[in-house]
């Protein structure tokens, strides 16, 4: 879809149906048109909604002037989910923040879609519960976006993925509909016939605009228990995560990462690099009553030792915890430093085969000729493997394309898939036929037609002709050519 | 859909699919006609699938001769979701009770549709896990039926339902295509883009036809402990579940009985009514490791006491457990034996709200002049509600009705639904514009269409103009009249 055009008087429609609250002033358009990849769609206008009603008043009009309608969270997203590709509304959720609810007794908080992960967590944990999913943009990205995305983190392990705390929504329908889900129907845990909920996690935005989510809390953890190792190889750290997969250690968080990541988060973080270079380190925790813990390391030390982890140790404080902690969560934007460009990306594969994907990956930056590091939620398979390049080396480019086929392809020889927690977005649409099967394609098609006969919804997402822009400046002629 | 008729042609077409596992024999179709409603439908033929292949082969052949399918468990549903209302194929899962794979290391199992709840749970106990969803159909209800109607337990309260625990569906869709979601497609913990599978469960088999499971399994519980309580009425039981319940104990089963349905399961168990009357009873468990239970009965005991409780007991040993349990599971069919007929309904209401609704309940019981019991899964706020009757006195029966349209209503307004496990089926249908707006309904339109454009999939099941058939006899003249 190409071609959306903003007329003056739908702009004033638009206006007077928000009561100004939003823009078609160039500048704000401009804030509103990437997320975390290198993709840009400029919106013809954006919108900051401040109710449902605002969203249905938006919806009916975009229907009629035939303008895509793009939610967006706060823009985090890898895969070009938020970003408003055809142009159209930019509906941006930052004026709709509210945390209506946190019933204690039944565990379930009410939420606007706007509300940043971490403002809950830290809402909720001030009354004795938790909300587990952790996205390692937890402190900017939003629960409308974690919704869109299906969003996970190094909780997962444990505690599972956003979807698995979704217990209602109340959903704004491209017809301009409310419709309310589970929890937001009827204030009891169950509801009648089956419950179209589930559909919209992981939909991106494409068929229905989420204005409120109900999600379930858990008991905050008593203890929590971190600790730290290191290994002369990636190979090593990658077998310790699948024997203690195997050995059922009820870990609620299992990272890897490899030798360079380390140190470039290290450097990041410190200042200066590790002392002595490590190949893989595993930051680890479990979580529970102190009882429960208490043989614990008993259970994990040996299995480090057996698969030859050095520098093991175990967090003795809350500083030395969030010490470890912010070499993981820094390891995005110490990468960014890095070099002139990365493409990340973002598969899983079984836990016990991690080993074997990490030889692939290694035997395919060789080939390509390109680094390719790698970290990420090993405790469900979930890896994060960045492609280190020069964005504008043509080389580097048709190598990077390669090397992204090549990941993708090893992963679902390995029962894997394409996309652990970042979605299909912009970037991955053109592989999901190698990953889903014909049929499961046509009904995707078929459910998304039938939420949103008007094709307005976050439109070229998921399902697309449209060409991965990354690989653009590959399709024109080189220069010179 | 009425009038269905299947040709020699047809049936020699099918006969040749599935190598003569299937039969028109009219003894054969009887037995595929009912549920545990009274309401009947009977099949042109029963098919008895080996493979996916063969359920492919039959919905084209259904397709192409306009012939309704209707997959089937064990039958005991209580909505009639399972009912060849509309004649056509009566698709019956006896044949695929493989176990296919129980992944101890995953903790994943994958399952035929027709393995009985109770086989699989035995299995995988004996590999020290175990499955929690656990209808009291247990011994006798299919997987398929499970993840049909997204049946829950005693045990949901803690576990959930069935749909928290499918983490992948194979299924075949009307045009004959085989669809595999999550663990089926891919054999790691997420998948690609947004997954169709959890639509299905509690869809009842109107969007496509289930021909494998892959069901997520937990530890078994170290220790499972069990206590009883007896109340000199029913609201005392239901304050101490609401007390209970805002305590925070994490109870892993929480079911409550009024009087009648405990004399009468306790004369049905024990050959003679209890010594003393009780008009409300609790059966209690608190399940996980031996140390964590240490201080739940010194929590329970005082919440127990302070609501009046009378007989508070805890089962010394699984003998004691064994009989405390067969009470409650003899509850359904000791009603059976009861009187000659009931209507039995599944409401779910917020957990603190059970004590509203018994009142409600009593006051409807009293103005409509038959004896309401109920009993049922108070740890999450559903109740069985059981109307007792002569469904020969017409009088009876219009009253019934009048009961049971009272009884929505009462469920609803207090926040609750028309179905917390059962489903909705034939004779729900003509209540679901009570719960569902009119927007949340048109999305299910689309949704099953989008799913079924044939509308050959188990036609006339939750949505439905078709009267319930429950009334049949009130709309036609009365006798003498």
């Amino acid at each position: 879809m190409e071609g959306s055009r903003l007329t003056k008087a739908v702009q004033r429609e638009i206006e007077a149906a928000v009561q100004g609250s939003c823009s078609a002033a160039r500048e704000d358009r401009i804030c509103y048109s990437f997320d975390a990849t290198d993709i840009r769609g400029l919106p013809d206008i954006v919108v900051w909604p401040e109710s449902p009603d605002h969203v249905v008043a938006v919806v009916k009009i975009a229907s009629r002037a035939r303008l895509p309608v793009v939610p967006r969270g706060a823009g985090t997203g890898y895969t070009g989910g938020s970003i408003p590709i055809c142009g159209g509304i930019a509906l941006s959720f930052e004026k709709m923040t509210r945390i209506a609810d946190v019933n204690v007794t039944a565990r379930v908080a009410v939420v606007e879609p706007g509300v940043v992960n971490d403002d809950l967590r830290n809402t909720v944990e001030s009354l004795g519960l938790t909300y587990p999913p952790d996205p390692a943009s937890l402190k900017v990205s939003t629960i409308g976006g974690n919704v869109a995305e299906g969003a996970a983190g190094p909780r997962t392990v444990l505690y599972g993925t956003t979807g698995d705390y979704v217990v209602g929504l109340e959903l704004v329908t491209m017809d301009g509909s409310i419709i309310r889900t589970g929890y937001l129907a009827s204030a009891s845990d169950v509801s009648a016939a089956w419950d179209p909920g589930p559909l919209i996690v992981g939909s991106e935005g494409t068929l229905a605009v989420v204005t409120n989510v109900a999600l379930r809390l858990t008991d905050a953890p008593e203890v929590t228990r971190t600790y730290w190792a290191e290994f002369g190889s990636l190979d090593d750290a990658a077998a310790a995560v699948a024997m203690i997969t195997a050995d059922g250690v009820p870990v609620s968080v299992l990272e890897i990462m490899d030798g360079d990541t380390l140190a470039c988060a290290t450097e990041y973080v410190c200042g200066r690099a590790p002392d002595t270079r490590s190949e893989g380190a595993l930051l680890i925790e479990v979580e529970g009553a102190a009882d429960d813990l208490a043989g614990m390391w008993g259970r994990l030390r040996p299995i480090l030792e057996s698969c030859g982890a050095t520098g093991i140790r175990a967090a003795s404080d809350e500083n030395e915890r969030d010490e470890l902690w912010e070499i993981r969560r820094s390891i995005s934007a110490s990468l960014a430093r890095l070099g002139t460009g990365k493409i990340n990306e973002d598969i899983a594969v079984p836990r016990s085969r991690i080993p074997m994907f990490i030889a692939e990956m290694r035997r395919i930056s060789e080939e390509v000729n390109l680094p390719i590091l790698a970290f990420g939620h090993a405790g469900d398979g979930n890896l994060h493997v960045n492609i280190m390049l020069d964005r504008a080396n043509r080389s580097h480019m048709v190598r990077a394309q390669q090397a992204v086929s090549m990941l993708f392809s090893a992963a679902l020889k390995l029962g894997g898939t394409l996309s652990g927690e970042h979605g299909i977005g912009i970037t991955k649409a053109e592989h999901l036929a190698e990953e889903l099967d014909e049929a499961a394609l046509r009904v995707t098609v078929a459910v998304r037609r039938a939420l949103d006969p008007s094709g307005l919804l976050n439109p070229d997402k998921i399902l697309s002709d449209r060409p991965n822009p990354w690989w653009d400046d590959l399709r024109a002629p080189a220069v010179g050519a």
